[in-house]
């Protein structure tokens, strides 16, 4: 038996006994979607993503990546994740948003409104757009219909969200709740939220409702 | 009147009202506190750091830089921190840990068990040491005897700390009171934690005991 399916097994067990769930995390590093028009002016018209990693069912990390710049500084190789999206966005985390000079509201994913302007390249031809694009992804967790219904819990629900990692415990407010059966069960955090709370990827998180 | 004045008129009364006391933050950027030795080796024997600012009472900000390196990055302007101490200390970020490539453990300042080996550089000399003094400040509160026994705190006890910040509320845990007569009330946190929570310089944690 696999890890995975072991661990699967033993978190299922102690959701059963304790009434609410604990799910896996995943800590989002920076990454850009792109639209379908930004990939064809930055890689060529009608260019297809490599994927080098699966990531929620549908969604994957590319082998692709871009350089993102503001005024203060530069991220050289931000993963781009596929499939193409109707709008491009690019998702940092806070401390990004100071390193590049480029203030970001902290949005649902899909709202740019208020979303800092970035210049995206493709290093290997030098081409360049600039977007109003940036965002700071608010932290959500990814259920499936099944989860849900078992402990009572809601698409767009506001719940809180505990870690007992080590010496740096804590309790996350404002963490929105996503249901669809397109998911698979995921917490979503960013760097900033993660190394908060000493989190890694795959650490379990106590949905609190 | 001054508008910290009224700040702390403001947060008293609201303390009072409640029973339970709002403190303001300061955000700790990563930074150094050097060895009366480690000083004499990088800026020359006898050198007198120069205060930029004041922090904790009897505690500053110096005009001088260094450069802390590790095997996967650097950072070139790290502020250190003045008078000397008896050992000395370099405060990151897990972030920062991460960028140097640097694993520190999460200890009370003070404590270089484990600490992490980086290599420390006067910018203006070029000279260098490598030290095992890096760690990641647990997250602690320094408090007077006065507003500790005001609330019924004491010196060691571990309390939550709350943030109302905007859509990115949060409650710390494993957060370390400090007591002493030589403290200002004020709240240490880290960049990540900081971040986690859309907290600024300023703003004020309800502590939890």
């Amino acid at each position: 038996m696999d890890q995975e399916r072991l661990k699967k097994i033993i978190v299922d067990a102690i959701n059963e006994v304790r009434g609410a769930p604990f799910v896996t995390t995943g800590v989002s590093n920076r990454h850009i979607h792109l639209s379908r028009a930004d990939l064809d002016i930055l890689y060529g018209s009608g260019y297809e993503l490599t994927p080098v990693r699966d990531l929620q069912p549908g969604q994957y990390a590319c082998n692709e990546t871009v350089a993102v710049s503001g005024p203060k500084g530069k991220f050289p190789g931000v993963r781009i994740l596929g499939p193409v999206r109707k709008l491009t966005q690019l998702e940092v985390s806070l401390s990004d948003t100071f390193a590049l000079g480029v203030p970001c509201p902290v949005n649902e994913s899909g709202n740019l409104s208020g979303a800092g302007r970035v210049r995206i390249t493709n290093p290997a031809n030098g081409t360049s757009i600039e977007r109003d694009c940036a965002i700071v992804a608010i932290r959500h967790i990814h259920l499936t219909p099944e989860t849900a219904a078992k402990f009572g819990l809601k698409d767009r629900q506001v719940v809180s969200l505990e870690y007992n990692t080590g010496n740096r415990r804590l309790v996350f407010g404002d963490v929105l709740l996503r249901v669809s059966e397109n998911f698979a069960d995921e917490i979503h955090i960013d760097t900033d939220e993660a190394n908060a709370g000493a989190i890694k990827n795959g650490d379990l998180g106590l949905i609190i409702p």
